[in-house]
């Protein structure tokens, strides 16, 4: 069956498993202080422009919100993010088990304004009750957003000084962020990224990766001990050769960008086709998730032979659904779609 | 360099590595519910002889302690685990982390007595103040310890018999189970164990996995909505069909335990090798991890040619050091390290 | 100065310190075992009309609303409240300490309504993804409300109606119940209160005690231990009998209803002062909480000589604050506001 | 009956309900922001010798415990105690409810020797694998321990010694600091503990108070936003004047050390008179708990007429008891406790 379900339905990028198996043999030292870490740390650093950044390897993109977030808020502090973010309604309750609230902020299609942020961020300190409340303590972003949208450089750099004003870490969530900075709708480089992000992360399992994502700290402020808290959180990999073996090849000869460039073309092709049969979007995603709106006959008619993922009801007649693309997608799954469509 | 640092040093057993090349390019749904955890929970069943047996898979070991223990805790409970207890001590507090308390009890080379679990459950029990104090609510054994010790069939039954008359559930972390069931001082079968236990988990990355822990609920007990709990503390992967995977290689043609065999066996020969040298143990060990007095100097010059672990100083002149076998160690390993002997 | 500022700010009613003297030399067991608090459990369970009821005394409000909702919510779930609830914003993320989720709803005049709640868990129980979310698993709700509204019976029993069917229990937030229950526009009594909440708080700090507050379960339904659970937050007083003798003081020939009723006189008196001078109200609140819009520079003066609460900025020129009563309000207060209004 | 069961068995001292009397009327500002709190904590100062000491107030020593070593804490830190400590075992894990854990020490009489505490931190910094363990972050005493005994000024500037050379902050658990300043054998004053700890906190509830501990930050330490944390764990108290007005009380014409001595007087008297009457002692205690040994048939017949505590079983036929005194235990309790002796 065609599957265009989302971008961790298949397993890695050949280049990954290659270098898994042409190194499997080795004897290296656990929990990530291997040189394959090492050299895919440097990688990083240098694909960020970011010489001073500190990098660590977690598996998944829940275990390393909470697992930041948490190490960098202080007690009396909540995390800032969309109502609609990751961290807010998708992760279980991750944050809060760490202790910590998730201060939901308005959004437009996925993303925070800086002047809605602005305002939060004034009137809390204005509040003479403020002593009661949770205090902001770090601001959170998905880029893309949980609706594939991005924002510009412009936006970005706005709520970076926000952040900046009021002293408080920008963090951005990139579980998706190589599909970010390969749309033709960015403007902004990875450097950029961690020019106005305090921390971030680059995420492999939704890009090409079996697993693991990478949190990089750009300003030396990654919390002492974070071995230690990532451990103690449950996020610390014995073989932490699988991550740094990763890494390293994602960032070799720019297979990161590489395969985040593919899926946004098939993306683009999967967009034209929709277009072509007359199709309407929910919204004008620039990166690898597409939501097209279908009439639920069609929606049925369609889910026998194609795997797509339900996004929301949108009417009586018609829902979203959501099409994506990974490093796995190929042209023939699109003419595949086309015939089907 | 000759290793026998660790069972987590070197990548995974071949087998593993092959079967996810080939099934790389298949389409899975995400999160543990694709058919390679379908099937690897159905063998694993069969091996532990315990067809209601509800499996779930995790990627590390204090990930897996910390989750199932907090799940199967109420929040005025504690775990009961030895003084020497992984949960105890290495996990840098990821226990305390979801709230709960660790009660230590005093252990003889790893393992804790019955009669001694016994006492203190009966004490709690008898103790006017004990709404004051942390409920017992779970027992943890390691097996193997963390010395490398085996509990027998009938230290396992008497303590399960006393969890069963003060209504604990008994908690078996099997990091290195493997190593436990195919040495040769091994009295019990995994079917014993999944009898004897109200859950336990198949240790992966220590014997031939690249990550991944089984965790068995062996009598309709795995709590509800187990999923949603791995997710909020970070130990749900999204494509899991990479633990699917590995385990259903594991648990096909025996392969768990051929890993394990070959491990004990490179471990006799570790054994014999060092008896004959006139070297001294520090304590007699039936699996895959030796621990050797050696002489301060014979270490200093050893350790330029041989990896292996620092366990603790013997006496001023003498330390104990560990020497830990697996999948990939080989005959020519030790071969090359009795010439060095 | 003259002092509407809030309700909880002279000490308490003198019946509580004339019993707290009397009773000051007996010798009674600590940790609220003693024989005044089990005459005031079962005088509320008389006034509650609920011989079933399980009563515990607690501090206060945010420690109440904490322990309660984290002993009775299951690791996994979070509590369903209005996005103006004193635990939604008010308790410096108490609610996120015990590690759950404030599930936020929005509300009317700080009420949810019952259609509201419907939809959300209605929305909840459909959605595919609903592992990957916090489960609603309580509802909690303030009456009064934190504007000084109330729910009519009607209104809580359709509440209470939903819960049932979505077998959630709920939670009444009763900081001010005393004023909600004497208040000319309630509806409701003690009893309907207990009939229609699994749990609730009968709170007395704000109603005429030095500290205190009555929580009582309906339903057979006190989480066991539920002493410990106290305790290991830091809700158990060593000295029980400071709560025991005031909530058995104020449930002596009715004086917890009198201090209420008082309060709501001199409440209303104030509302009829307030209109006569051709003030305007933010809402029409019919308990002991009312609240005034003041033209900016009339608010300054009056700040002179009458202590008030600021609420929030109305437009430019004006400004919401709030005027309380209390046991200790006197007619003499409302005639010297008078003559400076 | 005549009590020696604890010293939280009566109420307040009268001179304390009297000053509760006096101010009841006053309205005062909420959340210990009132005057009476100021001069309690300016006269706290004064008896402390320590004019930049912050002083906080609570309401019960386990909630306090939790609070400060929470809230001192990093992350990836736990709290040393003895393993008799009452944070250790009879705060049914507050304090691992707060997410740390407790690292017990050996003791003597309840004491922790500061050679033992040094040998840890030692063999802590030296282990290679501590980054895998719980940092010690903080060290925990109790003054008089839970076994009444007392550590002299020596003992206490050692163990300061030692938390100073580690960098790690000394707190002292002061529940019934009045009767360890007043023992004949103290050589200390509250200006030493002052000096000699980081935090500590005098009791309030043991030494004749209704509730409440008054916690002193020595060294400009008090954690930023502690009234927040406080409030978010449920230890803010609204009518924060409670304490204010008993403490300002307990500190005015040294009533809380006139308080703690006659209690001292009455336990030298006690002890006499057990001596007298040929019982021994199960340890020398110096303060107002008093360790007898009873045979068991004597101990049924004196419960009769006379409540004590249970401590601990001695031998078949022996019980050790504990007898308590208080401010209000009387010349004539100890004349009649004579007489049924």
């Amino acid at each position: 069956m065609l599957s265009f379900e989302s971008d961790y339905t298949t397993g890695a990028h050949p280049a990954i498993l290659r270098r898994l198996m042409e190194t499997n043999r080795e004897s290296l030292p656990g929990y990530g202080s291997d040189s394959y870490c090492e050299q895919a740390k440097y990688k990083i650093r240098e694909a960020c422009g970011c010489p001073q950044a500190e990098v660590f390897f977690m598996t998944g993109g829940t275990q390393t919100n909470a697992v930041v977030i948490a190490s960098m808020l202080r007690e009396y502090e909540g995390v800032i993010a969309a109502q609609t973010g990751h961290v807010s309604i998708h992760e279980a309750g991750a944050i809060e088990n760490t202790g910590h609230k998730v201060l939901e902020l308005p959004q437009k299609e996925g993303r925070i304004e800086a002047s809605v942020l602005e305002q939060y961020l004034t009137r809390f300190a204005q509040d003479e009750n403020h002593e009661h409340m949770v205090f902001p303590g770090m601001v959170s972003l998905s880029h893309p957003t949980e609706y594939g949208t991005l924002y510009t450089k412009k936006e970005l750099e706005q709520i970076s000084a926000v952040c900046k004003q009021y002293r408080i870490p920008l963090y951005l969530d990139g579980a998706r962020l190589g599909y970010g900075l390969m749309s033709r709708k960015s403007d902004m480089t990875l450097a950029d990224i961690a020019r106005l992000c305090d921390v971030f992360y680059i995420g492999g399992t939704k890009v090409g990766a079996l697993c693991g994502e990478a949190v990089v700290f750009t300003a030396h402020n990654m919390p002492p001990h974070f071995l230690t808290m990532a451990k103690r959180r449950g996020a610390l990999l014995a073989k932490g050769r699988l991550l740094g073996i990763q890494f390293d090849t994602l960032f070799t000869d720019n297979l990161y960008f590489e395969i985040s460039r593919h899926a946004i073309l098939m993306a683009e092709r999967l967009k034209e086709l929709f277009t072509e049969k007359g199709y309407r979007f929910y919204l004008q995603s620039p990166t690898n998730q597409q939501f097209v709106i279908l009439e639920n006959r069609k929606m049925e008619a369609l889910q026998k032979q194609v795997a797509f993922s339900f996004w929301e009801q949108f009417d009586e007649a018609h829902t979203v659904v959501r099409f994506a693309t990974s490093w796995s997608t190929s042209g023939e799954d699109i003419a595949e779609l086309s015939k089907l469509l």
